[in-house]
């Protein structure tokens, strides 16, 4: 094989072990497959009764039936490295089986509720959607 | 209660129960409560073979033994929001007992082989670390 045949080669087995993956998922969902990471910054982030409240605030959340497993967190005692931004107050890790779950609880009522009573207290949110492979 | 009390009484309540869950896990530790999140972008967004490459580096960690649980992930296709930023490539969530467990990871020649590595492959990479509350 050539070098470039050989780099062709493990880009489309590893493609296909990609595409593998997900027709076995598809059939048969053995765990939720899709992550929904959401980090907080407070406009207030020295206001402990800020943080509690929006911890219950996302707790509320779980009510919700889509959702597999709900984590709340809040920055950990990690290592300062320049890579690392624990600036944000509170962190929100959901597992979805799929899109459709998450789609079914951004428009729950109980969400929409969430966004309404708590949104004012933050100045900031980003959120990254991954599909574990 | 004025409101104010009732306010502090609220905020202290909620200290108070976020203390208690932090000294049962100090005691027993039920569940893995460090959760680190790694979000990587590409020097080269379209290849899909640097993104092969890079999912292939991600998994030779699974073997550092404080790993309690490893999830590889890539952009979902959920809604787009501008809250979303789902220009990543790849994203890697891993969940450690402690932040003992994290630096053990941090340090072990497997992690460190990674980052000699693959870091050639990417642009840029934002941590988050949070503790399960």
């Amino acid at each position: 094989m050539t070098k470039r045949t050989r780099r062709s080669f493990i880009a489309k087995t590893s493609l296909l072990a990609l595409g593998a993956t997900t027709s076995a998922w598809a059939t048969a969902p053995a765990k939720p497959k899709l992550m929904h990471h959401v980090f907080f910054w407070l406009k207030n982030p020295a206001s402990k009764e800020d943080l509690a409240k929006l911890i219950e605030g996302v707790k509320s959340l779980e009510k919700i039936e889509t959702i597999r497993q709900l984590h709340i967190g809040v920055p950990a005692s990690t290592e300062k490295r320049p890579v690392v931004d624990n600036s944000y107050a509170v962190s929100e890790l959901i597992f979805f089986d799929d899109v459709a779950g998450q789609n079914t609880y951004q428009d729950h009522p109980i969400h929409k509720k969430f966004v309404a009573d708590y949104s004012p207290l933050w100045e900031k949110v980003i959120v990254y959607d991954s599909m574990d492979i």
